[in-house]
């Protein structure tokens, strides 16, 4: 057999060291990095099976649950969508998803492709979805589920989730957020808030590689979840047989990526070691220092409602004499930062600048805003000289002077 | 908010040192762990993107195929699985699979999660479906699949695959095949023997971290896809929209895990490097080695017919006088040696050794021999002193003195 069309010979891998101010995937910790490559072992070995209780343990920590079912799926934050909405839902159900952008979207398509009937509630992108809406939506009927981004990644909007639970125990609902772009930056308490079924991702503010879905599910959930007339129409993603090898059986179901819960069970003991509400607030204060940062330069918030900014995803509008392209590039050529555009509606309208845990530290903030100044004037924008900069640092002068007041 | 009930310390992360002469996951070659731990960039960064061709290129040699649609699945050989089947299969379909052990007996498992009518034939573990079996079970039906598994890990059987294609184009079906356990280390041209659906794992024969599932899919299951009626019943494996991710047109549509992708191209490039009839000849001829040391211990092989064994899995049967999991403690224990059990049927009843990708090697084979000899005597077993690598060595030998006869 000859090897000859085939044979194209690809060089050293030699990515580039980017800083990666983006909604994900984040930079990551060296000390992350450092567990990535640590030696491969098989995944019954039974200094594994340890290694997956901590990795449970602390994503309970992370989660703020004592749910039995948390783990860490085989998959992206989307994977974590997929086992959420097709492991509840069943012939015969009926489901509220609220949309307010690219993400809720997603868990509104994959929805669609289950058996159940599915009610779309949507708005603008850059606003949150009324509580009220849902109550109307419901009013008379079953409704099995309520679906909700925590934090929509694609507008840079959180939403408050108490007063969903509330709509929902009045549905008789199960409530599902998606926290993809929100766990271990935003205050979230999974018992405390009684959230039903919770997923998140691995490479947003808990700053692992991407590639696998934290997940954790209540126990009446996992009633529900026993109760189904069918088997899930994933098998992948069927929960209660993967919930048998990351239970206490430890029952083979699929080779999890072994390299990938290393470094996220160092990531989330860095975020441990931190302490989840230290880890809330250094994300509040960056974000308050970015945003003075972009307004001092005269750059305009896509959300307007303070209360609704997501802290790790701070979209701005594009100026209308500034190319998205050309000024993406030159921050990355010139500055090997990376920031993101829009997506969907927002394509091209603005910017995401994301400050994800490990991202979102003083240095970082600075840079980005010294950045963006330089490729602005470069493109014919008017600034006042160390605007940005200038701005960024009296917020954190402010914060540092607040918490020396408390103290 | 009090951290207390949630706050245990865990350690750091201190994995052993192990040599896997497992089914999977395999020991990993030192440049495949550089790779892994490289800088992550983003998954739209215009430098992945050209990672990303390379991957495919690469992908495409290891598979021999000029296949468009060529990519790795974000997910465990697994999701390669329910790719293949949920991709392929819709309602009114019917589909045969061949099943002669655990993973082909998954395949059968995820396809009755489809709608489509699915018929099993079914051989016991350690042997191969007769393909005129699926020609009788298709006569006169419309079939759309057929499905098998090239390799058996769970009994480690290898099946010919060109007779199933031969019965597959008679009865107008695709055929999809499970590599997972073969590619890169049994002799697999996709386009040459005209497979439709091929997909395998990254933990096996080609000696990367698990947790992608390499797939390639023929122009002409392209067109069948692109005909279905209804949408894939999973939005994660929808092949079509993955592809405008993988495809020319970069479109977002998860985020892949960037180092496991990083590590898999480092694999594929070792494995180009080595090149595929060097390798696949490399890991013939330490199975043969490992057979011959085996046999000279008084160990009786699962498969007997010398053209069913697999070359990357060795299933032996358990001695009546062996403890089984003692045997392997022991060999964990004292040697940092992992091989695996049996699984399902087959649990305590054979042991498999695995001979996967970087783990084929002389000197492994050489340690395991001289380990299984030194655990079987201290259990009691009666074998003549270094009768295992004696043996093992005179096969290599002979294979040498062959290849010198050649030259």
């Amino acid at each position: 057999m000859s090897e000859g069309p085939f044979k194209t010979l690809i060089g050293e891998l030699t990515p580039p060291m980017r800083l990666m101010m983006t909604p994900g995937p984040s930079s990551i910790d060296p000390r992350v990095y450092r567990a990535l490559a640590a030696p491969v072992v098989g995944h019954l070995d039974p200094w594994f099976k340890t290694c997956m209780d901590e990795t449970q343990i602390l994503m309970r920590q992370v989660f703020q649950t004592e749910n039995r079912v948390t783990m860490p799926l085989s998959a992206s934050g989307s994977g974590g969508i997929e086992a959420a909405v097709l492991n509840t839902l069943e012939e015969g159900d009926e489901a509220i998803v609220c949309v307010n952008g690219w993400f809720s979207e997603r868990m509104y398509e994959i929805a669609l492709r289950s058996p159940a009937k599915i009610t779309k509630l949507e708005v603008p992108y850059g606003r949150a979805v009324d509580p009220q809406d849902v109550r109307k939506a419901g009013a008379g009927k079953k409704i099995k589920i309520v679906g909700l981004a925590h934090g929509e990644t694609s507008s840079g909007v959180v939403t408050a989730l108490d007063p969903f639970r509330k709509v929902a125990d009045e549905l008789g609902a199960l409530l599902i957020v998606d926290t993809v772009a929100s766990l271990a930056a935003e205050p979230l308490n999974v018992d405390k808030q009684r959230l039903d079924i919770v997923f998140s991702g691995s490479q947003k503010a808990l700053s692992a590689p991407p590639g696998r879905s934290p997940i954790t599910v209540s126990p009446r959930t996992e009633e529900v979840l026993r109760n189904r007339k069918k088997k899930v129409q994933s098998w992948y993603f069927d929960l209660t047989t993967a919930m048998n090898y990351w239970g206490k059986d430890r029952l083979y179901h699929h080779t999890p990526p072994i390299s990938l819960i290393y470094a996220l069970r160092e990531a989330m003991r860095l975020t441990m070691e931190e302490g989840l509400q230290v880890r809330w607030e250094r994300h509040r204060v960056n974000q308050q220092a970015l945003i003075a940062g972009v307004e001092a330069m005269g750059l305009e918030l896509l959300v307007k409602n303070p209360k609704e900014r997501l802290v790790t995803v701070t979209p701005v509008m594009i100026p209308a004499s500034i190319d998205d392209a050309q000024f993406r590039n030159q921050l990355l050529d010139e500055f090997n930062i990376e920031i993101a555009g829009g997506i969907g509606p927002l394509k091209a309208k603005i910017w995401r600048l994301g400050l994800m845990g490990y991202c979102a530290q003083k240095a970082n903030v600075l840079l980005l805003l010294a950045a963006m100044e330089k490729v602005l004037v470069d493109q014919g924008a008017r600034i006042q000289a160390g605007a940005g900069v200038g701005a960024a640092i009296r917020s954190y002068a402010g914060a540092e002077a607040a918490v020396a007041t408390k103290a």
